[in-house]
């Protein structure tokens, strides 16, 4: 097996650092004439991967919009990670999932274990609980040569109360920075990622030193722009992995439109 | 309809303020002598609930037990909660969620919309991303009289470096706290409640003005006493719901040794 990172920077330098998120929401199925139910959501997300499975580097289900119809979603969900496995890309399932002690074992083992119907190769994790309490995630990602992107700052306004208070050692994000970096420092293993919102003029933080994946929502139809990533991750701007979402999706359902919104971003 | 705060407080002045935490981890369903499989932490949660059901107000099924089975876990947790709405008792689903945006909204509808196979009559929500951007799940628990209990105080000591952080209008957790009261105030309907761990000799915030319902995990096992209890949450203490879980799901599977250890809880 080779480690997450590894995989990443591999699949990265051969297709270029995009992520297509998958949200197939209720307009979205709408509007390509498909069911608002399971059945529907996985059309869409199962044809995204048909079409573009050879072509990007990663997808990024987002897990509510699965969860939305209960375990007819789950089951879909599922699928869509199968099929992305087979396609060669990588899955990063966001889950947000973030807990103490034996229910974030539980959690860690649903989604970065071997054989749960439900892995994919890194997942999405909040630290209100503390960084620390999500200590199982890593230990299983490093484990099983998956990885864990942690929430440090988001693109929405209300995130800042929380994310840019102060503790004894500095703001609520610098302290994830800093100890994801040090985490992936000590284990030898790039396991732990980030995730930061890609729509900000600045980020309130110092990311230049992070040695790990930073998984960048925001661009595109939210107003993050793939020219003004150097600005904002500095020397860390070769480890962004950019999520693009509806600025793709538009495009779909037709196989050559979203081939051609692909080529665009990734030239 | 009536709205989940008065629910909760009715089945409550009955029923004695005790929420059952419904855990089945894998060391537990081996205990039983259960399979550790979705068909194992259903049938135990199951027979919690059938047990249980008519003495409590309230049970607390910790979604990441279910999840971790995959679709077919999350199809048994569909039938724990029918169960538990059978039983008159009311359904508080630990999933911990936050988002933003649409996709904050798409996780409302999977647990607060009627008629969505996962809606319970509360959940659980988690503010890293900013206590407003949960507006979806509070906008849907008041639609369709449900609750949501915002995470605010955790009984981990990993949760200090966000919790106790401060910016311009206080810490973190005060700030949670005083948005929610205020939140319940305007709407006139208590919506939201909060989770605050039972195990600290000191919140360190202040919660006796709050207005809503307080859940209090935490008791028994990990250390937290009913007894305890006015001295942390003063004025605030009749609304607390006490979570116990190992501590009452250890005397099982045993009906009347489970039995048993409620009635002494609640006395």
């Amino acid at each position: 097996m080779t480690s997450y990172y590894r995989r990443l920077t591999e699949v990265a330098g051969q297709r270029g650092p995009l992520c297509v998120g998958i949200d197939p929401h209720p307009s979205l199925l709408q509007a390509w004439g498909l069911t608002v139910d399971a059945r529907g959501a996985e059309r869409c997300a199962r044809h995204l991967v048909g079409v573009l499975g050879e072509l990007v580097t990663a997808f990024k289900p987002q897990s509510a919009f699965f969860e939305r119809y209960g375990a007819a979603g789950v089951a879909a969900l599922e699928r869509v990670l199968a099929d992305i496995k087979a396609s060669g890309a990588i899955s990063i399932l966001d889950v947000k999932r973030g807990d103490i002690g034996s229910t974030m074992e539980a959690y860690a083992d649903a989604y970065l274990a071997d054989g749960s119907p439900l892995a994919a190769d890194a997942i999405t994790c909040s630290p209100y609980l503390g960084f620390e309490s999500l200590a199982p995630a890593f230990e299983r990602a490093i484990r099983y040569e998956r990885g864990v992107y942690v929430l440090a700052r988001t693109s929405n306004p209300e995130g800042d109360a929380v994310q840019l208070a102060f503790n004894d050692s500095g703001s609520v994000v610098q302290n994830i920075i800093d100890a994801a970096t040090a985490y992936n420092t000590n284990s030898r293993k790039k396991a732990i990622g980030l995730v930061v919102g890609g729509t900000r003029q600045r980020l309130g933080c110092d990311i230049s030193d992070f040695n790990g994946s930073i998984l960048v929502p925001g661009i595109g139809f939210q107003g993050g722009r793939m020219e003004d990533l150097p600005k904002l991750f500095g020397d860390a701007v070769d480890q962004v992995l950019a999520v693009v979402g509806r600025g793709i999706i538009s495009a779909g359902p037709d196989a050559q439109a979203l081939r051609t919104r692909v080529a665009k971003l990734i030239m």
